[in-house]
């Protein structure tokens, strides 16, 4: 491991925050480093911004070994460094390089950047993701099995729900659950009964699988009758001030879980992201389905971001790596 | 019509206004007051409050012609001048009156307070109304066909589907449709993309339209992933920012239409309120059902609360009376 040197830095950068790896051909991450400069926090506007945000991340990285650079997130955007086209779906995750782009430092120093990916599904909206490509890449690099099939469900403020086959993103859906909860709680009369009194733990998941069992009984268009019952659960002293908002969290994880499965086939289910949030999900998948995910996989941006090298040319992978 | 004398005094009376109408036997409205003193916003809090926001907007004509008093709306809620608690349904509209509770002014008026209903439909969550129970007997006060079955929709903040048969509200259900609407364009990323750029009203009238024919195609959970639609179509130039917010009206109104026309079966569908929300619910169900609302009924408040008195024995009915 000492003759494990460094061949690349990637760098997760998104609207608030920009997080930089640094990486040995073998797939390994020798540094972690993270900053509060995201797209929307540069140090100054425009391109002089993501330089000097760049350079203070890992200039010195670079000056110490001149690697290649990669990478991904909102750094793409309209509002990015520079705007990279969505890639539509289906699209290989091999093809991402192809739609990458290149900028240049002022001094000199090369970064390609991915595209996010656009899915028009037949008689739905567009839909857009920017990031969690690579995340979904690199949560099912090293397993073939996934690469063949998979469901990746990466939940959060917007949650996506991506679709993998033979290496291929077939499409996708974005669920507004986190967002939902919270401008709920915080700006609609359901968060006015909501208490932050603390009850025992098992009180808590009790009205979590309650909110999912609601979720569970939906038809079409039911969902914003549900809600109401987070309000009418407190007024009728059915359920205890301080476990509405778990109630209301079940019933929206719910809800989200019940479309996406409904549009999924047999394919295993993977989570993305971290502990609780995911565990929830979890939950809430075995609750529904009998089944929980086939696995949680946290912070897969390094790998998707070293796959993407790879996959660009920008370097060789050696054995060790988690991508061969 | 000049002998057509003052006989009952109503009052609807609720959050944040207060409305009161001179009425006389024959069910006429011979005089209209609001004022702002809704239970939250009363001039002194409690008690006294109730009787000062009481004395002023109907104490000369209490004076002038000593008539019963009834009265609906959150008035009779926990916050309310006393509480009446919720009559359970199925209900009978005859019902109302024996659950109602009297309050005496220090002054000696004595004044009826309608109950609210409450509605616990099997596997699912308790729900409530206060005050629209009064606007539904009114709606229909008049007609037997819709006495014997009627679907009530009362669109608004949060909405109210109500089923009449024979004169009972057999159930009812609350979708938070504008309450939603409103947090999610102030609130949510949804916003952001929304201007207020006018279009001709035929681009507003098909964004609308749009939105409903997507809740259309929505199967169980689906909203929280169809609303993210209201961003896309924005971002990818699909709909003008100037329609967008049309849009998310469209597909959140039709989303209640859809869950709610599922619930019911062949009657009548009347839509409860006023001009423009109501225009665009009548849209909305053509597009949805084929058939538009048999009828869209105004301001029925007065001739429900005036059918309460009735039903209370507080005054006979005369001839010309639309509740015969």
């Amino acid at each position: 491991m000492t003759d494990d040197p460094p061949a690349l830095v990637a760098l997760d950068w998104g609207t608030s925050s920009l997080r930089a790896f640094l990486m040995s051909a073998s797939g390994r991450v020798l540094d972690t480093r993270a900053s509060a400069h995201g797209i929307q926090h540069l140090p100054e506007p425009g391109v002089p911004g993501f330089e000097a945000a760049f350079a203070a991340i890992c200039g010195d990285w670079l000056a110490a070994s001149r690697v290649p650079v990669v990478a991904g997130g909102m750094v793409g955007s309209a509002q990015g460094w520079a705007e990279v086209p969505y890639l539509p779906c289906p699209a290989a995750l091999t093809d991402l390089p192809g739609a990458a782009t290149r900028v240049a430092t002022s001094g000199g120093q090369e970064v390609l950047i991915a595209p996010g990916l656009v899915f028009e599904p037949e008689g739905g909206t567009p839909d857009v993701m920017r990031g969690e490509e690579i995340q979904i890449a690199g949560a099912i690099a090293g397993n073939p099995d996934w690469q063949q099939a998979a469901t990746l469900v990466l939940p959060g403020t917007h949650s996506k729900w991506a679709e993998v086959a033979d290496g291929v993103v077939t499409g996708f859906a974005t669920y507004m659950t986190g967002e939902l909860f919270a401008v709920l709680r915080a700006h609609s009369i359901l968060g006015r009964l909501m208490s932050d009194e603390a009850l025992p733990e098992d009180t808590h998941a009790e009205a979590f699988a309650q909110g999912v069992a609601q979720a569970s009984t939906a038809g079409p268009g039911d969902l914003t009758r549900q809600l109401f019952g987070s309000r009418t659960l407190g007024l009728t002293k059915r359920l205890p001030g301080g476990v509405l908002a778990d109630y209301l969290s079940g019933l929206l994880i719910g809800s989200e879980i019940v479309s996406g499965l409904a549009a999924q086939g047999d394919r295993p289910v993977l989570l993305v992201g971290s502990g609780a949030l995911c565990a929830r999900y979890d939950t809430a998948l075995r609750q529904l389905s009998g089944r929980g995910a086939a696995a949680t996989i946290d912070n897969p941006a390094p790998a998707g971001l070293f796959r993407l090298a790879c996959d660009a040319g920008l370097l060789t992978p050696e054995p060790g790596n988690s991508d061969d």
